[in-house]
């Protein structure tokens, strides 16, 4: 009988140094520019790709997780840097879903619009708003494929009470994906 | 400084005696009776969700990896049964695709629809084929939301090359959801 693999998620050594936990992040711009930075080190420390994300309590901007896109480096399809993100708040919060009875509302902030896969979680993971920097477009220049997303996709997310602003810090986030399209980085679609 | 979150993912302990890896699995009836009794099983021994999902090599019927839904067991929106068995095809195989140049083609066999969540991941995962039991209105029946997923959301996965089977042995995968629903399991939408 062959043994069932098991699967770890780390999040890189050098995230601990780019996060801090112990101040609030305010307004949407503060926030994007923690999920941009996230991206941009991901790409200059070679572990992974261009896209950064955090989950941050709407009202106080208290951080609660962040993720970064890591297929490549622990072999997996699943793990977009919002994926990680929802995972790692869900484990510190103990709970599957963000949006528990008479806690705090949480929000995604992502410095790129979440692909297919991505805005299906971010329905279940129980976020009430969704941040986003690079537009979709952007990442498909690069010939990363977004997925089936269309202007229902965010429609059906927003009729269920989900907030989502776009391009916060567009440029910005453009310019980390442009990094990685110069560096010749790994486009890792199925 | 707080110290990041480490993600553990482990099926539960009664996998071991429900799959068999040591030998092929053989049609569309027979690789779907092992989807639908992980589904069964995960509900019977109360591990999970009613969902159950495998990979196999589409022409030698060779198992490779199996999931559960484990959402509520692990804290963890994003582990749906399809899910937790692409990362686990993909932690066995060591790569992030399943489509390796050279290598056998894998499909996905799922006792239920895929979410909008799934379906994107399926697109990333490198399956060419799925094969779904029960129908996304039997789970919706339930009150498990299943996301933005629309025709042209098949129609994109086909024009890339990946073979969607409907329906096969829908009552059997059905019957698993009415054993949860009358069991009063948790719907865990966000």
């Amino acid at each position: 009988m062959m043994s069932l693999p098991e699967i770890a998620i780390r999040l890189p050594e050098w995230v601990a140094s780019t996060v801090d936990f112990g101040r609030p992040y305010v307004g949407d711009q503060e926030r994007m520019r923690l999920a941009i930075e996230l991206s941009r080190q991901n790409v200059v420390r070679g572990t992974g790709g261009p896209f950064g994300a955090a989950i941050f309590e709407r009202a106080s901007g208290t951080l609660v997780a962040v993720g970064v896109n890591s297929v490549v480096r622990l072999n997996n399809c699943t793990l977009h840097g919002e994926m990680v993100a929802f995972m790692m708040a869900q484990a510190r919060l103990g709970s599957f879903s963000l949006r528990a009875e008479g806690g705090p509302e949480h929000e995604l902030v992502t410095s790129c619009e979440p692909c297919a896969m991505c805005l299906g979680a971010t329905l279940w993971s129980g976020v009430t708003r969704v941040v986003c920097g690079a537009h979709r477009d952007d990442a498909r220049r690069l010939d990363f494929d977004e997925g089936p997303v269309f202007p229902e996709s965010h429609a059906y997310l927003r009729a269920r009470g989900i907030e989502i602003v776009d391009g916060v810090l567009r440029d910005e986030a453009n310019a980390v994906l442009e990094l990685y399209r110069a560096g010749k980085g790994t486009i890792y679609n199925g």
